[in-house]
């Protein structure tokens, strides 16, 4: 049995020397290296942004969507929609481990599992596209895929509707990430706190800055900000335009006397919202950008700009027990749970 | 007399609403607010990207340089160039305070100072364009520009050259950070460590990390590597490509015997370096990019795809002090203050 590197490297085809993920195109023969894992597949769960892109690309039509999905495997691989550079993720079975990561890892042949790095460096093959269902992005299919040595996975707890636990790994980094970082007494800003990110965010800043701190949420429609209300996740909501940061600023300024908050969270799904996030911060705060359109130079410079010293965070979609922490939600927050079976599962 | 806000929101006409930096047109009218301060400015530091461009422009005839900066500055009310959106600092003579601000700052009328908030947001007027010194990006004007309340600033010590003070201060934000970062025992990569921000942090790393810890440069040529290596600015030197990821990552393996670093500064000039940083820094790590090349997406995504629990930092240009700490290493440091006079002064 071939000996396998950590990352994968093994299985680039093209260009040769860089990462699975940046690669035009690997191996996906599923014979296994010695470091790797045999995942027969069940769901494909894509990303929305490539979704939505193929989705379109077909006019909408099933057939044509499972054509351009075998088109993408055909042609790289790994399920990397060449537009929009983006993968999803997958849920399966573990059908074979390799020798060398035996004794290693927690897995054992027949678990389920959803695997958390992206379709985008994950070798795989599709032998038949089963459903394709539009609405949530998921497509059962016939196939196997590969797992890396350094790839993360979540077992599938049975006590949790597969569908449920695959819209909250989803995002489970940004939960998982506000976790660690709000201490008691905090006020923390969640930007988008009416998202689907931002609920689960809300919930960890509340219980995590506990009676002394202060939740603020911000979103930008009647009906959302209602739904969070209801939920009770912060203690103050706001209506603004996160792209106003003047607006942003001056609200977050009132719901605070001034003080502005300790920690920002940043999960908006639209650009030019970085001027409002800093100028919600203290000085010495924190600012975590969990949006994808965040722009690293609009930060950067645009907190120089204003002479602010804030440590800004680019956020990173993996954390130690990341599934866990969100799944656990899941399992403490009945009214949260309802909302999320209601819209994403 | 006019109460301005400290953002400079007053100066905005176009479009209303937003901040100075991302305005198409603000007012240069030399009349000031209350809390702004009026200087007669002497030099013109210009971005080195805008500088490039505009030089470009003007197939590097001066009279043509002139036209166009005096262009940039009669459209927009600033000189942020239009092609780059980037801006420059200027040096000058404080020449009035609004009287909202008198007790507040430590300036005084006639303090020569160099400003540290682009220029891309600074109320600028040209009266004449006296020099320009294409080598070092240097415009002598005759002119006068506001620095609004958040505005930052350095006093202009006069132990240290006016040219050396405005080539450091150009990059005060890195080795400032660096060295808030950097503690005793750690392993510090510098991933560009061979350039002029590099240099300084290289310094500042090895400074904080002192004798039990391993200071490591990463550059590409061997001549700049023998620049470093003469002024001892490392414990470890690397020659490798910061593109390659793989290459980086093994050499980085080898010289902490596969530990890798606790810290890893980028400084480096070029496009897609994100992976070679978060593959050389440890698990729960730090890595802090300031190269303005960094993609938010690429390193999000990319620590994401490795399953690695590093936390990723975006530069800021401003903190605390930055301009003392950077201009301190040109008296500690003899040989480095040799090597920015000839270089860069
Ligand atoms: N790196 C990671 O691990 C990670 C994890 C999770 C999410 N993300 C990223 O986070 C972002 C959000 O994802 P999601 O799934 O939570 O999206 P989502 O459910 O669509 O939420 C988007 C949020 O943005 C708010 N928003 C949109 N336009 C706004 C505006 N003009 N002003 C104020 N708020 C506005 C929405 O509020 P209203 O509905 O009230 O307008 C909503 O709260 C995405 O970019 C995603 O890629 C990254
Ligand atoms: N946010 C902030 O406050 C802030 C502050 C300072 C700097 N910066 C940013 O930091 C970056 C560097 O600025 P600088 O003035 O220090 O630039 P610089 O002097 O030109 O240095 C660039 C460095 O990158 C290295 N480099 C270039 N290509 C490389 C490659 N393929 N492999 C390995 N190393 C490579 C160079 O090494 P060799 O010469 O050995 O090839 C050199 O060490 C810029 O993007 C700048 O905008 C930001």
């Amino acid at each position: 049995m071939k000996k396998g590197n950590p990352y994968g490297i093994h299985r680039v085809l093209e260009p040769k020397g860089v990462l699975p993920q940046p690669a035009l195109k690997i191996d996906n023969n599923m014979e296994i290296y010695d470091n790797e894992i045999l995942i027969d597949v069940q769901t494909l769960n894509i990303d929305s942004a490539s979704f939505t892109q193929i989705e379109k690309q077909a006019n909408g039509d099933v057939e044509e969507i499972k054509k351009i999905m075998k088109g993408i495997v055909a042609e790289r691989g790994k399920h990397q929609n060449p537009v929009t550079g983006s993968g999803g993720m997958l849920i399966g079975t573990v059908e074979e481990i390799g020798p060398a990561l035996k004794d290693k890892t927690d897995l054992k042949v027949g678990d389920k599992i959803a695997t958390l790095v992206s379709l985008s460096l994950t070798p795989l093959r599709i032998d038949e596209i089963l459903d394709v269902r539009k609405e949530i992005d998921q497509v059962d299919i016939k196939g196997k895929a590969i797992l890396f040595e350094s790839g993360i996975y979540a077992k599938i707890s049975k006590d949790l509707p597969e569908n449920l636990v695959l819209s909250v790994l989803d995002v489970a980094g940004a939960p998982a990430q506000t976790a660690k970082l709000v201490k008691p007494g905090d006020t923390v800003v969640v930007l988008g706190g009416t998202g689907k990110s931002g609920m689960l965010c809300l919930y960890e800043a509340k219980k995590r800055a506990g009676i002394t701190g202060k939740v603020i949420c911000i979103g930008s429609r009647d009906e959302t900000i209602e739904r969070a209300k209801k939920a009770n996740l912060a203690d103050v909501y706001i209506k603004a335009n996160a792209t106003d940061a003047i607006e942003v600023m001056e609200k977050v300024s009132k719901a605070t006397n001034g003080k502005m908050a300790d920690i920002v969270i940043n999960v908006v799904n639209i650009p030019n919202t970085e001027m409002s996030s800093i100028l919600s911060a203290k000085d010495d705060g924190v600012v975590y950008f969990f949006s994808m359109a965040t722009s690293f130079t609009k930060a950067a410079l645009g907190a120089e700009g204003v002479g602010k010293d804030v440590t800004m965070i680019i956020g990173n979609g993996y954390t130690k027990g990341h599934a866990e922490i969100s799944l656990q939600i899941m399992r403490e927050s009945p009214v949260l749970r309802r909302i999320f079976e209601e819209l994403y599962a």
